[in-house]
């Protein structure tokens, strides 16, 4: 009776009380007939979920602070119940969606595709770095070192594979990692989360670098030591962020290093060659006006007000999922976030979508044309930088995320152009004397405007729609989830089953919901002490099994026409520990206090950052991750501007509409880990 | 019996658990008895206040979230307890304290003597301005206009009366202002806290400045209105601390303002005259080992590390708690702050006091030789700030508190003797040819290190002696207030009695008590509407009486030999209103909740302020002050460097050994105010 309390339908709302806005569960009056169908279809599984609640005391007022003595008891006892499924077509609130079912275009990619990247295509690893090596002092090269981060040309969190260039170069296929190579030596940064992993897969060629440990140089200070001064580093401009590269390059310039920008090719794509993975061609969609809410002509009228506001004539935008979210297309370009590899400029009267034709469909053209929006090659973005400073543009570039490439093309383009235009200029003033003063755009020079992109903060306050969307998708997500969870714990006492099987069936269970993608990100699925590793990834060989002895933690999202999903949950299917449920209890208090606050809008989210965590704090506990993460709609499970974390710098007010997760955790190493999760 | 959870003897201790620190009431087990006896001399005030709990469940794990559902009852039934007063010797733990008792020459100066500045001493507002103006071009004055802040030159919160210049000049007695007066207009900047009380003071000569209203210039910006560019505005470098002086100097440099330093003389001195106060003159005293635990030398040979650490050579210390700190000495120079007018410069070898000789009793001359502090008169700080320059000290200088005379005089002797050391060095490098290279110090020109002054953190980490004496005075400081909230309450249902009457009776009690000096700031005794006005001062002719209708809210402290107290209570000698009842639960719940937190040591305090916060938030309410500042030990009732605040901008960690109130408070306009507020 109390499943509304802690099923795994919530989502997370603002909701308006005066100036003030609260986090809290997803239980609306209209959604309470959909609930009562998906609670029916849950079996134990939710029963155990919401077992937690079960000896609390009805006071329905302070529900939260009534859970506060409970830890001695909540986890026990978990009892199977039957429960028919019903089928999916019935769970659906709104029959009427017309979403394509999986297995048509939007087939799920299952993330095992993604597990290994070839390490060294045939090639043993020396002789890839020799032939690598060889091309320093090709023709228009000439570099003693080169370096390769892990980024795409967007600052994309997950890249298309035929971007992973630092995987293939080394070897090691963790998330975050930077390669760097001189003409002698060969090393790899990573961060703790992957020590091991690089351990084992980086060759005897490679020193590992573990960034954060004491003693340990950055990528800049190690070049500095390692090379003679006055050497040449090449980087793929298009693959660091300008702000990044100028942080490079002033780390190198003390050793008298120069950062060359090497644009006509990247070193390690030269060396690729056949084992490299075809770059990614799957048709784009136009993103339903019933999900988006918003048509693509309003939303570039707004951003245009704001380039006018701020002296702007035009935008360059590169995060895929902004332009996404703008132009109100999906598409299939990359794991988990289902975005196309594109760059966009907007105008003040134009808009340019520079993308791979092949990927625009009939549909997708039509609603480009209806929208102002006009097609280039996704090459001649640096010529239309050119032409933007020839036509004295008042450029606004996010340094933060607009890569190096760009922007140093359209800083040269500017100060050449500026020359020019100084010549013209006083010819023109000598002829008309002052006329332009009031509208002399045209004949003042370009310039960038170097701020935050506005579409980040546009993006992160949901419209109706997309929170109607995000509710909906969280419907049928946790649907999935509780078959799932049904299915586990039965197979549980009756077999042996792996982490890997285990986040392969949650796959299964999420396909067969209508409008599932694919995972929005790769499912955590850790039993026992992988539980402790905050990231961590099954391998099929090496993975542990899911059993009644061991905490299992279970996180894990879904891509839906609709929304975005993003879901953690810590389950024992024996009799946990003293200590386990002292723990998961303080976990859950400090969840629940989180998501029970009402606070004043526009609050940091780093105030409330310690409501999750002073639970814990109370016996000297505490956890090494921010609280709570941005999350798009039928887009990147992670998104900003905005979190809930102790990085204070982060000063993004929090605003209704917004889109935060609340998980909380903690974990005991080579012990079990506990971390409870929702939107 | 529970008096030990919500009695006034509470105050504020740091206890490590492991690596993590907590706020905590004061009920340690070897405490206990003195408590016990404290609590017999309280009478029906103590047990009104511990009243909340009486109805709680007595769970006392959860003592504090039983509470959560009291609000409708605990403010009724205030019922009068018959308690025998036990006499002030017995109520102390250590009868061997020899302490002289107050009467002695340390007689409490009660804050009403301040309440009034003569406006106008006798001249008519107008006459003032005329004769002040005339002074504008004597000669090496000629200025067009001259700032009257309200500081002394030691950038005080409470300042001698000598030094409120800005009181006599402008006739607005209140604690925070700026006067500006040009050859025309004068003005007088103020902030919402004094906008009525600064129309009542102001004569017509002078305009109001309603600071942080919408459209109200700041003095740099009205002074660029109101003058022709290319004016000089004059200061008194003294009253200015180096940074708000770059500040001013910055802003009104933009019409092509000069500021102009006028060190010789003080403009309102001038023509102040007879009607000036007298300079303070009371003894300086020696801070007794017993209360302050540590020994001068020792203080100054961990400064003296810092400063070696730091590259510097000297340091000049102009904050007067620091240098009361640092040399175990109190004074009685300033109302409500136990310290004295003076200057400190600590070199490598050498400490010198800047003091008026006739406050050195022979005690303290001797207590200043042992530690190897010479004396010098108050006004020769200059010409010794000139001289270390010329020694080519490193010296470190805290700009947000040392005054712009001492910067200024330290910068340009720096530059002279820079120039002068060129051209010495020159003529010894071609003798010596680098032999100094290692040992520069003393041919190497000398320079500022600005950083904030390492004596700040120093005294905020309070040891065990001054805790030892925080507590102890609050239990003395707890009983006077017992005493006292007896008298009220049983007054208050028999005449009339009102807020300065009620704050005089409050001194009284206090001044019984062993040790006792004087308040520790102006007594805030707010009935009714008057508690919402956050730093009300009650002044005899026009406060409000105190009853059983109203609210009463009572913020007050007291200066010991051992410590400093600062505490409020809110009560209601009637039947509180269901909204009054509400807000108080939830402030109460706030502090409560800050007071149970337990969190890693260093963290920031804002990130704590939200804990008090929370429980309002939840209907949408808020207050518009911090949640708690630190205090010092027998020192400045408000002292930094911590604070728990929304001030997000200062990360001052919070250490084990610091004291921080907590004082949440709701503030209904026109109506009640409600705060709780404990060390």
């Amino acid at each position: 009776a109390r499943h509304d309390l802690f099923t795994p339908f919530s989502t997370l709302r603002w909701l308006a009380l005066g100036p003030y806005h609260r986090i809290r569960w997803f239980e609306s009056g209209t959604r309470k007939g959909e609930m009562a169908m998906a609670a029916k279809a849950t079996s134990s599984a939710s029963s155990s979920l919401s077992f937690f609640f079960s000896r609390s005391t009805p006071c329905p007022r302070n529900r939260g602070l009534c859970l506060l003595n409970l830890s001695a008891s909540f986890l026990g006892n978990l009892r199977p119940r039957t429960v028919a499924a019903v089928p999916a077509s019935r769970r659906l609130g709104r029959p009427a969606i017309a979403v394509r079912c999986s297995g048509g275009p939007f087939a799920a990619r299952p993330s095992s595709e993604l597990r290994m990247i070839p390490s060294s295509g045939g090639n043993p690893d020396d002789e890839k770095l020799r032939v690598f090596r060889e091309l320093f002092s090709s023709p228009n090269v000439g570099i003693d070192a080169y370096v390769i981060p892990s980024q795409d040309a967007h600052q994309s969190e997950f890249i298309a594979e035929c971007f992973m260039r630092r995987a293939f170069i080394s070897g090691f296929t963790g998330s975050a990692g930077t390669a760097v190579v001189t003409k002698e030596q060969a090393a790899l940064w990573t961060d703790g989360r992957y020590f091991l992993q690089a351990e084992k897969q980086l060759s005897q060629n490679w020193i590992l670098m573990r960034s954060g440990n004491i003693g340990v140089p950055t990528t800049g200070e190690w070049l500095n030591d390692v090379l003679a001064p006055g050497c040449r580093i090449g980087i793929d401009p298009f693959l660091f962020s300008c702000d990044a590269a100028e942080e490079l390059k002033s780390a190198v310039s003390k050793n008298h290093h120069e950062l060359v920008y090497l644009y006509d090719f990247n070193l390690v794509d030269k060396i690729w060659n056949d084992s490299r993975p075809k770059p990614p061609m799957e048709p784009i969609r136009v993103h339903d006006i019933r999900y988006a809410g918003v048509d693509v002509f309003t939303k570039l009228s707004s951003l245009r007000a704001e380039l006018h506001e701020a002296g702007c004539t035009a935008i360059v935008i590169s995060m895929l999922d902004e332009i996404a979210w703008l132009l109100n297309l999906r598409g299939n370009d990359i794991p988990h976030s289902p975005v196309v590899y594109a760059y966009l400029i907007i105008e003040v009267d134009s808009a340019k979508l520079f993308v791979d034709y092949s990927k625009v469909t009939q549909e997708v053209m039509v609603h480009l044309e209806t929208s102002g929006v006009e097609l280039r090659p996704y090459e001649t973005i640096l010529s239309e930088i050119d032409s933007l400073a020839a036509q004295g543009a008042k450029l606004w570039l996010d340094t933060s995320t607009v890569n190096a490439a760009i922007f140093s093309k359209f800083k040269s383009a500017c100060d050449r152009h500026v020359t020019n235009l100084k010549k013209k200029t006083k010819a023109k003033v000598q002829e008309k004397l002052q006329v332009h003063e009031n509208n002399n755009s045209a004949i003042s020079g370009p310039c960038g405007f170097y701020s935050a992109s506005p579409v980040t903060f546009a993006k992160a306050l949901k419209n109706g729609a997309e929170l109607e969307g995000m509710r909906n998708c969280h419907l049928r997500d946790a649907a999935a989830l509780a078959e799932f969870w049904s299915w586990l714990e039965e197979v549980v006492q009756r077999t042996v089953v792996t982490e890997v099987e285990v986040a392969d069936r949650l796959l299964e269970f999420r396909s067969k919901q209508i409008g599932f993608i694919g995972t929005s990100f790769d499912t955590i699925s850790g039993s026992g002490a992988n539980g402790a590793i905050i990231h961590y990834k099954p391998e099929p060989d090496s993975c542990s099994i899911v059993d009644d002895k061991n905490l299992f933690l279970l996180d894990s999202g879904g891509q839906y026409v609709d929304g975005t999903t993003d879901i953690t949950r810590t389950v024992h299917f024996g009799e946990p520990t003293a200590r386990q449920k002292e723990c998961f209890t303080r976990v859950l208090q400090g969840h629940i206090a989180l998501d029970q606050a009402i606070f004043p809008e526009r609050t940091p989210g780093f105030v409330l950052d310690a409501l999750a965590r002073v639970p814990l704090w109370k016996i000297g506990l505490d956890y090494r991750h921010g609280t709570g993460h941005g999350v798009g709609a039928a887009l990147n499970v992670h998104e900003g501007p905005q979190s809930i974390s102790f990085r204070f710098g982060n000063m993004s007010p929090l605003r209704k509409g917004m889109i935060v997760s609340n998980e909380p955790g903690y974990y005991e190493d080579h012990s079990f880990g506990i971390r409870i999760e929702v939107l």
